[in-house]
């Protein structure tokens, strides 16, 4: 029986028919792989998300972390041994250095080797996935012995990171964070302060955690200035317990397998030396520590992206397995009342809600390994210009690659609900779940307004607007291609390129409205219409890589690439024809109206 | 402070400034009704959901019902207490006749009463509603004796009533029902058969439970046609227990406060007189069992719009609370880094995000309202034509009534947690639950899709197209008074006659298809986009009653409808087209492809 976690056929047309990955191993970074080695690893991931991931995903949403009186944190005994399994495959260093342990693999690789692990269970997988983070970011800005120190364990599978930025008072606003770090004489720092949201900030899973922590140190100015990153362990190298406590732990709707905690930085439960102050090691330079953390947050957006792709996806895969063995009902046209009634998929409205799903997941899925893709290009492609060009792409999709799949994975998994019924309702099925866990994703990693923020008051505007031209470029390429196929093709193109010119015009109507507030008015209307060409696009580049190949699981693409340019993409038109008013509703209400 | 249950203020503005109930009492049947006993009603029912549903919402929620090993049901203290204070204020018996213990109250005051103690508590509500509909059912087509038997007990809250339709294998497909009830001499029936979803199937907050049952009697004919409609109660008149066991109770991702069961009738688990079979009786003629319960069917699915309002309503303003409270960043124009923040509501995109929330909530309790008003005026009009007319209206408005606000309230849910941020996410506040409960809505009392077949397939064709005729007429003289107002009236006047246009040409294309499978591919489409068209009018309905009055209230209505008419209604333009090409992708597509 096929998987219901994820498609390997999927993935195996993604990277291969279409990315063509295969290509990268032509590169000295990845001369050691090849299609043999990329397969070997795709087919560990599977095996190890269906046999240690999958199974406890039900018990650890039904029997979340709890904090015991001693102020250690209890996490059902699956979660342990499934990271064991994962580390001693080595896939925590899936894309690191060789010389540092890792196994040098394309970023596109990895994070398709990652996605079996979120769909699987997307709380157990978190703990590798911000370890990964953590790990990426050291090996980017810390000193050799900082990697030796604390980057090195974390890929053994030893070691666990965290990222620290939020706080009670200062969520999307990290301008407003008041935790502070005060330099020492021995060059070390003391950091106190309160950090909140902080997912694996605690438990017993691994020997140590390893906390990258923004926090202020004094003399950098006002507002996001000061702000600086350290990496501030759970415990010292020499054992000593550093001064991190658990506060508590955060309650959630969904994602409950993962420990979400309020921790105190210094405020003496555990002192150090006598001394206030959680002990720290600043990384890079002073003051840089947001420009740190922002350079990462692409990649941390794009996994966003990816684990409410791939729970939208696994929820599709159980929908299309439950609508294909539940029969219930008979179609319109039947006339006979004693007929047998028929399965579920003979219903014009399930397949509806079954393309539905399938023209959003594969479509999110393929931004995501495309994003992944620009990566590697970013840090491999042959030449100066090419590796920039990827950059730059990469940047101005990421608001999309991350907000894209919040959204419509989402409205996936409540359409998967829907499918099953009543039954998709009740805890005995795994979709419902899967919606509450995949409801964090238009939050975390910067909200949905956020995204929309930065796509349209940053990302299509910097550079004197290279970003969207180098889009609206990329995706005209693809639609000059497409223009040269059938009818269908032919169709589609023209669509993705009207939209692709609406977008253009309408970035410029916004831009020229006279003040940054009229802008941006409506810029998650702006990210919502924009994803949507993206997608669109995404659509019509799998079906060049379809071409004319023949079997169901071609034409399946073909018949999703048709929903989504028939039933989605004709929605950007009322969204773009509202940003183009420069419409002040929104501007023009008062608090007390509500 | 403001309550963030309901808005008193709003149902004020909708009751008497907009439908004018007050007239109400000029008909025989409320003559002792007065807009002072309106508002006493309205105001007790507002002081006992505050004081005793809403404060054991959240923990009924953590603590579901568990089914001990004596077969029992435990349930948190606090449901009973709450239900003998809602019974004893005599809120069960509101909409009643007095002869047998009621107020007389026009449904549309019962409904807005009710509206209070869903937005309180879902779970504990579904008590006495479920009740309602039961004793409705039994008023209109039980024997006097029945009425005596079973409803009196119910209206004094000593008995509470379920509704037993669906079994594990028969959900939205009715006609493969396999409970059957065999007379008996006696004129009694034996029930036998499984029943799922029975929501109040068994628990110990009532003397006794009255179930209406739809078993098949031999020789109805197959299908549908053998239907008929029992009473089966948990203990017989003289007090014997009845052979109706609790199998089991269905876990849920929400509405956890009310039981959920599966029930055996006659399995022989508390034989009656040692024979087979659960003692049922009869309710009016055999074989009609649908239909009676199809006459319900319009109360019960605008009853579950009004479930979806009510907590989309509450979401929306405890967004507003939280909006107004929480500072954090600063808006674009802001120069200054070291500026205080804001507050949340200071943002554009907060802004949007309660307004889309109040033009979905206010809409839809304007609608919700306005079916119930429909029921008493199919009731209590003066004449025939009148009552028959609104009989009509209310027939095609239903599916609306009931799916817009499963959908765009649910919606509303999740907006409520987005402005929330992360503390959204959590269990400490309450829109996550909120959340939870209302996507059940989508599911019972007919799911989304079969409110889409039962517009399109059966509403909008009947008696040769009277109910989209008089739907057309209805909004054309809300169109019409609306053309004479200012420019903002003029502007969505337009808007909703051009989309009213826009749906009868679409309706009529789709009928002209040829076949019933083609006109019904996107009933769901079509279903969605009428609903958009449907509020639109109530906003332009509810702006007429704002008219030039002055005050933050009326200026809050009239952007709520700003907002809708601009960022909303414009959605259907898409969905119109799609219906209007008889696009064939979901019937062109195979199973396999999946």
């Amino acid at each position: 029986m096929a998987s219901t976690i994820l498609s390997r056929r999927d993935l195996e047309f993604l990277l291969y028919e279409w990315l063509d990955v295969t290509a990268l191993t032509s590169r000295e970074r990845f001369r050691e792989h090849s299609r043999e080695t990329f397969d070997a690893v795709l087919e560990l991931s599977a095996e190890i998300a269906t046999e240690h991931f999958a199974p406890h995903n039900k018990k650890a949403d039904a029997n979340e972390p709890v904090m015991l009186p001693d102020g250690t944190v209890e996490v059902v005994d699956e979660v342990a041994r499934a990271l064991k399994v994962f580390a001693d495959a080595g896939l925590t260093a899936a894309q690191f250095d060789e010389e540092i342990g890792g196994m040098q693999l394309p970023a596109v690789l990895a994070r398709a080797s990652m996605c079996w692990f979120q769909a699987a269970n997307a709380g157990t997988s978190s703990y590798p996935l911000l370890t990964v983070g953590n790990a990426n970011l050291l090996v980017e800005y810390g000193t050799p012995e900082q990697v030796d120190q604390w980057v090195r364990p974390m890929l053994e599978g030893r070691f666990f990171g965290t990222m620290c930025l939020s706080e009670t008072g200062a969520g999307s606003s990290l301008a407003d964070i008041t935790t502070r770090a005060l330099p020492r004489d021995d060059g070390t720092y003391r950091v106190s302060g309160t950090k909140m949201w902080i997912s694996g900030g605690d438990h017993g899973l691994s020997e140590n955690i390893v906390h990258l922590v923004l926090a202020k140190v004094p003399g950098g100015g006002p507002g996001v200035k000061g702000i600086s990153l350290l990496v501030v362990p759970k415990f010292l190298a020499d054992g000593t317990r550093n001064d991190v406590t658990l506060v508590g732990l955060n309650h959630k709707m969904g994602n409950r397998g993962t420990t979400n905690t309020v921790l105190a930085f210094g405020d003496g439960t555990h002192p150090v030396d006598g001394e206030p102050g959680a002990v720290g090691y600043l990384v890079g330079e002073r003051h840089r520590g947001l420009a740190y953390m922002f350079h990462m947050m692409n990649e941390a957006r794009v996994g966003v992206g990816f684990l409410a792709t791939a729970l939208g996806y696994t929820g599709y895969l159980k929908a299309v397995e439950y609508a294909k063995s539940r029969t219930q009902g008979r179609p319109p046209a039947a006339k006979d009342p004693a007929a047998r009634p028929v399965r579920l998929i003979e219903h014009a409205d399930v397949r509806r809600m079954l393309l539905a799903q399938k023209s959003y997941v594969e479509g999110a899925l393929a931004l995501g390994l495309y994003c992944s893709l620009l990566i590697d290009e970013q840090e491999t492609a042959a030449t100066d210009d090419d590796r920039e060009r990827a950059g730059v792409l990469l940047d101005v999709l990421t608001p999309i690659a991350k907000s894209w799949p919040a959204q419509w994975c989402l409205e996936a998994n409540s359409l998967a609900i829907q499918v099953h019924g009543g039954y998709g309702y009740t805890r005995d099925y795994d979709v419902e779940q899967l919606y509450r866990d995949n409801r964090l994703n238009q939050i975390h990693e910067g909200t949905h307004g956020i995204q929309g923020l930065d796509l349209l008051g940053r990302k299509v505007v910097a550079d004197g607007g290279a970003g969207l031209r180098l889009l609206v470029d990329t995706i005209g390429a693809t639609v000059a291609r497409a223009e040269t196929g059938g009818p269908d093709l032919v169709e589609y193109a023209t669509a993705v390129a009207a939209a692709t010119r609406r977008l253009v015009d309408v970035t410029k109507i916004l831009w020229s409205a006279g003040d940054p507030t009229t802008t941006l008015a409506n810029s998650s209307v702006y990210l919502e219409a924009t994803g949507h060409v993206v997608v669109a696009w995404m659509w019509l580049e799998q079906l060049l890589a379809v071409g004319a190949k023949e079997g169901a699981f071609y034409d399946g693409k073909r018949q999703a690439a048709r929903y989504f340019l028939r039933y989605e993409l004709p929605r950007t038109t009322a969204q773009f024809d509202l940003l183009a008013s420069l419409d002040r509703t929104t501007l023009d209400t008062e608090p007390d109206w509500f």
